[in-house]
């Protein structure tokens, strides 16, 4: 097929490799020429504006925009939306909010622009060799464009989620229960370098890769990193985040349900962002009023 | 090799099945002599006693035990060790606690008897195809019955850990993890649940097996349980623990190390083995006292 890929960051570069090399036929561009250029060399067209990306191709067009989530992804699309016709077709395979997919999904259907939200998992490597793809969005439509995803995806690794949002709702929460899970692993090696043994990481993660209850990619992405640096110590404990979590439990407070672990991960999180935090000095300071508990002092 | 294996329950029988299946020679003994009349039918040599399985053995003698943790278990080591030879050796396959676990194979090694704390995960599927298995114990001696451990672990599945307790340490952390991740996954799919969408969870759990950043054998287990109850309507969500999980949070206390979300998955598997609860009361009855805020009845 012949689609367009706007956004060619680490993933939306690796995802446009992935369609070429399936034989798809790509109109790239990206705010950095250098990287449409890249791809201009195995074959793609590069195209330096969304309007020279849309007269490239041929009507139904189908636009994937691989953006930050956002104003910069919400700015494109209703941009993108203007040059297009009815049944043209649009992909967001970024990280958005399934509420925003569904009102922009809602807004373009008025004029008979399809949106599809497809939530993208596997790292870059994924995007390239075989990702994860739950998509939402017309179920019709999405037969036409169900060949794409059937080659990016891993085998049995992609999945009509449903209507408008539901895409990127299940990447959201796939998102919320990665953060739990790492924070559990990282508890569980955490209390191994605190324990009397003096175990060697990389050899228990990949022990724990092989026929353990735990195994899976992010324990031997574990193995890999402890490969690298056997206890990390290149590494500050500095825990960012890209957003994900948080909508996860936005979601949970909206929906009042019950996810404390999810919670909790994310909270650790914005804790590892702090190198002292208020509310320490605020517990050091009752325990020195009520009975007389030394504080560390600040160093000026 | 040749080998006791004493106590034939889900774990034991299957171990034993799998290390016959290498061309071992198994005599084997459990409470219930059933068991060891099974195995006996596919080649093993039936024992009634400790007394009978250590005859049946030839120095130096291996006996591989495999029962519920605490008094059991210590009793048995304790009887079997008056019965062997220095040279003998036992492995605790079961999850006994680490600490136990050193102060037995001190007590033995007084005797030149040799306990190894094998921790073994992968659940009675591994036991009998390939299982994840992590060793403490004396070096030395461990070269002597690695081979146990290559046959019955799967490929790259087996870990001599260090000192004696470090196995069964490794164990302990390896089911505190579990605890975090399982709870993890869970909720995300009590938010699925509670979404305005409709998904399929088996679909989904499928999906997330295949490529994604969270797959691994727990998704996997997911699907599996999914398929056969798309709701899981027919199973109450009381969240049982065998005692792993709670030494992990002792061991977490012990070592002054922060690890939450084991600490929080623990406890909401307390939580959900309560139809109702204490605490709840308390804060229904505040919230009644400062604020007038209605109660729920209780119903008599």
């Amino acid at each position: 097929m012949k689609l367009g890929m706007i956004g060619l960051g680490k993933m939306g570069f690796n995802l446009a490799l992935n369609l070429m090399n399936h034989g798809h036929e790509l109109v790239v561009s990206d705010i950095n020429p250098q990287m449409g250029l890249q791809l201009a060399e195995r074959g793609a067209l590069a195209a330096s504006s969304l309007e020279e990306v849309v007269a490239k191709l041929e009507h139904p067009r189908i636009v994937w925009v691989m953006l930050p989530a956002g104003e910069i992804v919400g700015g494109v699309i209703e941009s993108l939306s203007r040059l297009l016709d009815a049944g043209d077709i649009i992909i967001d395979g970024g990280n958005s909010h399934y509420k925003e997919s569904i009102a922009r999904a809602e807004k373009l259907r008025e004029r008979s622009i399809y949106l599809f939200d497809a939530g993208t998992s596997g790292g870059t490597e994924g995007a390239e060799h075989g990702a994860c793809l739950m998509v939402g969005g017309d179920p019709e439509v999405f037969k036409d464009i169900e060949p794409l995803f059937r080659d990016l995806a891993v085998e049995r690794g992609y999945l009509y989620a449903g209507e408008s949002g539901s895409g990127h709702f299940l990447k959201m929460i796939h998102n919320g229960i990665e953060y739990g899970m790492m924070q559990s692993i990282a508890e569980g090696f955490e209390l191994l370098e605190k324990s009397p043994f003096d175990f060697n990481y990389e050899q228990v993660a990949g022990l724990w890769s092989n026929g353990s209850v735990i195994r899976g990619w992010l324990m031997e992405l574990a193995q890999n990193a402890f490969a690298k640096d056997p206890k990390l110590s290149g590494i500050r404990g500095v825990m960012q985040s890209s957003g994900e979590g948080k909508w996860t439990v936005q979601t949970a407070l909206d929906l009042e349900a019950s996810t404390p672990v999810i919670a909790l991960s994310l909270l650790m999180r914005y804790r590892s962002l702090e190198d002292d935090t208020f509310h320490g000095k605020v517990v050091a300071a009752l325990r020195n009023e009520f009975g007389g508990h030394a504080v560390v002092q600040e160093k000026d």
